[in-house]
């Protein structure tokens, strides 16, 4: 389940019922007192409201506590590439503004930066708020993070951000706490919590320039001991030929079946496709090469998921990012490898389905991040 | 952490250090009231003790209660293809009695249990008590087990114990909750909680007649969606011949790594190794070929890990099981293909290790299943 601490006052109200203070007590097993400190902190930042209609329950009339979803906003931003997806949500994750935006993760943090805290401040202004409304923001970035300092680590395709302190650079234009994973975990984050929030074992495919994943086990994300999980990208895989991918290694799955191995194999066949979005649109107009390419580069990931199967045995892979948009034939190709290799128990109730929705589920997985983490304190 | 619930009183008193019913308001946030009521069903459970030398904090004497690990014993066995190892320990883990038994598995469930049953009365005796002193039994089986049934799904090596009720004929001898899980995730819950309980992410793997891992991902055993996380022996992997595994499928890492799987290519040699422990022997007296199939079954065993690492990046990767006991030519295999293939971030700080006393960390972890499961209710 998607729902952590049941034993929090707020985590409780956040489920959405109203609850009196006997309800609380009975749901956590505290004492009224405690309760009572708590919902009178919570009452104080705002976080909680007293509703109107109070209920009777024979004596003297006892007072509803609700979680107040409109006590402020946080920032969501999901970076990619070459662009981004940002916006603002109430604090239950509802979206009230959301745009994308062109922008080239490699020129550096701070012009990133700018350019993501000038769109919110323009966001904010259209939603007729200000930065005194902002309780915290969440950032997804395109390449390992360590998590717990919002640091990215080593990160292949971000010239300039190894070790950059996103948290304080960000905390600079808006005072609040700032998180920081990578776009897999967020993405992960925002489908479990959103759409599949009683999957204990759920896994997120992004296929796009690079290709990642985000890892819900026995009902947690999974960051791995370093925030380095779901790194599949660079898993060596049985291709025809023998390619050398940009982390240095040959024979890895992202160096043939990512948007850009794709575009790379199109290329030395004579295309002109250069791009992911190029790739996409070739598959989409029905273009034979590029569909082939694309129903192989869908076998080659299969094969990876089918170890991932092994090993995780998910109750549901989901595929996104840019490639995913090209539909069914890398779907296709990708549930051919993963029921052809994959042993029948861990098969047996698998469902493998691309992403609803893909240009909001970062944002939402990255408002979900920055809630949990002010809301928790 | 391996500890999990920290607003219990129980499983703060099982963490070994006495409290007051001050301590334990504080330390759960729990009403005193709601303490008194909790701890006064302990005391009658016999699972909580008062301290005769009570505190003084200036005023009245306050009372220390502590967890009563002499309140009873569980049984633990560990099953293999070709033995077991059985154990009893006390309420706090500690192994009281531990044998190994010769029984084939094969048998089927019936003589099996009976045989694993007698073992147990045999213990007991041995430690002067009865089977009115057993609060729960925890056993591993050498397949696919649905843990919350106990239920065995289709084990290949497991004739006749297809969805038997192990649970309830277990129950038929001693009256107690009998908990059941595969082999490799006890092995994986004893190493974590007894000798690495500040990992988050822990890889156990069992190298023997088969090839099986457990996980350990955010502080949590996964067992993933129906049971079948860890499921590795399956995994494809590129070895020079094309050999047909017991599961059907051609180029399982099984069909060539395991102590099965290193026997046959020894009797292809014409060599009469037979088993998993006739493959040892070879290996410790120092038999060239059997240590060459040894070096590289190890490297097909870490390129099936380097790809755990990728998806997982686990902090430690332990290895147990009968092939382990070959010593340094397995595990130098393993290590040379993770380091080889894995990412830089993945690998910084990873400690590929074999098992401490591999004969006892089945009971143990099959000790603590069960201890989990009584000591939470």
């Amino acid at each position: 389940m998607a729902t952590t601490d049941n034993h929090d006052v707020l985590a409780l109200l956040r489920e959405g019922r109203p609850r009196t203070k006997t309800e609380l007590a009975q749901l956590t097993g505290q004492a009224r007192s405690t309760i009572g400190i708590r919902l009178d902190a919570l009452l104080e930042r705002g976080l909680v409201t007293i509703l109107d209609e109070a209920v009777s329950t024979g004596g003297r009339p006892s007072l509803s506590y609700a979680f107040n979803a409109k006590a402020g906003v946080v920032l969501a931003a999901d970076l990619g590439a070459t662009h981004a997806y940002l916006g603002v949500t109430d604090l239950a994750g509802e979206i009230l503004a959301h745009r994308r935006e062109e922008l080239a993760i490699g020129d550096g943090p701070v012009a990133v930066l700018d350019r993501v805290a000038d769109a919110w401040d323009d966001q904010l202004v259209g939603l007729g708020l200000t930065a005194a409304d902002v309780r915290g923001a969440g950032l997804g970035l395109p390449g390992p993070v360590e998590h717990s300092t919002g640091r990215p680590v080593s990160p292949p395709i971000m010239p300039g951000w190894d070790d950059f302190d996103v948290p304080a650079y960000v905390a600079g234009r808006f005072d609040v706490p700032v998180l920081v994973d990578n776009d897999v975990n967020i993405l992960a984050l925002g489908e479990w919590t959103e759409r599949y929030p009683d999957e204990t074992d759920l896994l997120v495919v992004k296929v796009a320039t690079g290709i990642g994943a985000g890892l819900v086990c026995a009902g947690r994300l999974s960051r791995g001991a370093q925030g380095a999980a779901g790194d599949i990208g660079h898993i060596q895989v049985a291709a025809e030929s023998s390619r050398v991918c940009r982390c240095g290694q040959s024979g890895c799955l992202e160096a043939y079946a990512s948007g850009r191995g794709i575009a790379q194999s199109l290329a030395d066949l004579g295309s002109a496709a250069a791009t992911s979005d190029d790739v996409v649109e070739l598959v989409r107009s029905g273009d034979p090469e590029a569909t082939r390419l694309s129903r192989e580069a869908g076998r080659l990931i299969g094969e990876v998921l089918s170890a991932c199967v092994a090993i995780l045995n998910p109750g549901r892979i989901v595929v996104g990012g840019e490639m995913a948009r090209s539909g069914e034939t890398l779907l296709a190709g990708i549930r051919e490898a993963i029921y052809q290799r994959a042993q029948p128990l861990a098969t047996r109730q698998l469902s493998v389905v691309t992403m609803q929705d893909p240009e909001r589920g970062g944002v939402r997985g990255a408002a979900r991040m920055a809630l949990d983490a002010i809301l928790a304190a």
